[in-house]
């Protein structure tokens, strides 16, 4: 079996001369690749690891590293990176787990208001404490844009929420709808800064709370509110429609749901823009990030959007795609989530430890050398005849 | 027959509350809608016009317009954009018509070397002389970007040139490669502005031989050629890649070659700017544009532009929809070729002259009220990791 691994890192050390890594087994003895020392070791403390990575590819791969059956010393992200490697490529799932992958496919076509609500119960209430130990002062869990001269993640975020404004060209007193508000940081700037009212809608319970405590403490409850209810059930007419990192739980038996709801809560002509994780073609995603990250999630590809968002005559104005800014702000968070490893152990054990730790890398590494791309697209509702013609005005 | 065509206005002005139109018939008589003077009168001068228009909707009336059956003074365009108003979306083709139409559908699918260079020669070949009438001194027939303070049309065609090769951060010595290079106006702006080398492809020997004096002329000959070849033709290795206004003749049958041949043109990493007319959704070309303008065309939804470059590792980084650009071009083109009305009629016939006429204002309204678009799409050939981070640079 370790010669399997032996194998594909012969293989990728041929199509990467320059990188050096090493491979460790339980019995202490070592294989070097590449000319230099060993940018990161991977570690087998025990031959059950290696049937993991061998007989489930990503999935063993995943579930042995946080069991602690293998280990990495030096730089995780050059060793995720071998995912996207032809001879990882072609490593398969076992029976079973595709067995069970397709039990859960079947299980997401299903993704009505319950099994939504349980599954952003699965993720997003960790507990806030969770996330404010990692996340910026802003509580912003999306990609960041790193506009020039944006040093800190926290100014990287307020910029993104800034792009957005513009891209909505919001005006003061217009009403914002925030399908998938999060914590709330959406609306406290699109309030504070350019003076709009609004609702957003969450159904995790901590988030709703959190955001709550947060438009009173900011003295916007007269402007923003929250509402702890699914999409499907957002009621009322809006001049501007924003929904940022939701959409990936939508699932895509819900695209068109997602989409009607769209261009309802619109008012004619009215200008939205739906920031989400997607990819270039159609595939499913990650198994394990699936199975411990994101159950019922799904990543749509820009062709499912267009057509999507073309059937419900929404009309696309502007494709944006910030890859490159989702890898940086995963660089971000895992450094600060890192930082806090020994609460973390403390608190949520070392196995959850690992586990983020992993999809956080995971996650950087897909967005730099992997199939998932930040896009951000602007559409309105029916045609627009008052549009600016240029684009100039995002970057005044 | 005519009851139908008086209902329809009927409906329309009801919808329409503030505009005035009138109906005047063979035998003089007149009605009038709306509260003020008419904008337009539609004129029938023979009841032929009325049966073609009632029994072959948008068919029938362009080639009742262009026989002369009907006529149209006043507001050309408030007419035309009669045809996404309801009553007469629900206007049906005849059977005759329809049958045609899908024969026409399935000679498309074999849109081999042979019958675009006949298609192509159908538009492109009306001769040079032709075109320099009402086309600006650039010789650019597609969408210029009225960026502000261009108040001409060559301004506003050199801003488009400039915009894209600012899309594909066009650096000196690069080589770009030019798929349906029209009369050159690209390739002169991105080999004189920013110092390239390429190749043009066209299959209009009229544009060819243009090319090859515009490029002798202004001293290029070293820097940029111009071949007259398919682009399934085209061969080598280039940095960039561009295509301006043909991929509407490429027919969805032949996306994924054309798409195969932009990764088999472009090194990997290399940035390429597809500019193309295309729609929110899947639909077919308008009946007589097809016939009388361009045949075999196709315009592309942005679904299945992002899908078909998604298939083949094109990574889309950048979508801007040009619609109104394009509306107001082709208002200025109209304009243009009806100050030249006498000297066409003479040359080309007036039939000629009424159905250029009816294309172009056609045009300019389907854009501006109808289903199609204008897509810049810029895409890298696999991942590129020194992208820009943001669209700054497009704007200084």
């Amino acid at each position: 079996m370790i010669g399997t691994i032996e194998s594909i890192f012969r293989q990728i050390s041929a199509t990467m001369p320059d990188e050096s890594f090493a491979l460790r087994l339980w019995d202490g003895s070592e294989r070097h690749y590449g000319p230099g020392a060993p940018r990161f070791t991977l570690t087998f403390t025990d031959e059950s690891g290696v049937l993991d990575v061998v007989r489930r590819a990503q999935l063993g791969f995943g579930e042995a590293y946080v069991r602690g059956d293998l280990d990495v010393e030096g730089d995780f992200q050059l060793l995720l990176r071998f995912a996207f490697e032809e001879p990882v490529r072609q490593m398969h799932l076992g029976t079973q787990d595709k067995l069970r992958l397709v039990r859960s496919l079947l299980r997401d076509r299903k993704n009505n208001v319950m099994r939504a609500r349980k599954n952003v119960a699965h993720h997003y209430d960790l507990g806030n404490d969770f996330y404010e130990l990692w996340l910026d002062r802003t509580m912003t869990y999306s990609c960041a844009y790193w506009d020039e001269g944006c040093g800190e993640i926290e100014q990287a975020q307020e910029a993104k929420y800034e792009h957005i404004c513009r891209k909505l060209e919001l005006e003061p007193g217009e009403r914002l709808v925030d399908i998938g508000c999060g914590w709330g940081g959406m609306l406290e700037y699109a309030a504070k800064y350019h003076g709009i009212s609004g609702i957003g809608y969450t159904l995790s319970q901590e988030q709703y709370e959190f955001a709550q405590d947060r438009f009173a403490r900011e003295g916007l409850e007269d402007m923003v509110e929250v509402r702890l209810q699914d999409y499907r059930e957002a009621r009322g007419k809006f001049d501007k429609f924003v929904s940022i990192g939701m959409f990936e739980h939508v699932g895509k038996e819900y695209f068109d749901t997602f989409f009607a709801k769209t261009r309802e809560l619109l008012v004619p002509g009215g200008t939205g823009v739906l920031h989400t994780i997607g990819r270039d073609r159609e595939n499913e995603i990650d198994p394990w990030v699936k199975k411990y990250i994101f159950p019922g999630g799904y990543l749509p590809s820009l062709g499912q959007l267009a057509s999507g968002m073309g059937k419900t005559e929404l009309c696309v104005t502007d494709v944006e795609n910030l890859r490159l800014h989702y890898a940086r702000t995963l660089d971000e968070w895992a450094k600060r989530f890192e930082r806090h490893r020994e609460r973390i152990c403390r608190e949520l054990g070392e196995h959850f430890y690992r586990m983020w730790r992993l999809y956080l890398h995971g996650s950087a590494v897909a967005f730099k050398w992997g199939e998932i791309r930040l896009f951000q697209i602007t559409f309105t509702n029916g045609l627009r005849q008052d549009l600016p013609m240029t684009r100039a005005h995002l970057y005044n």
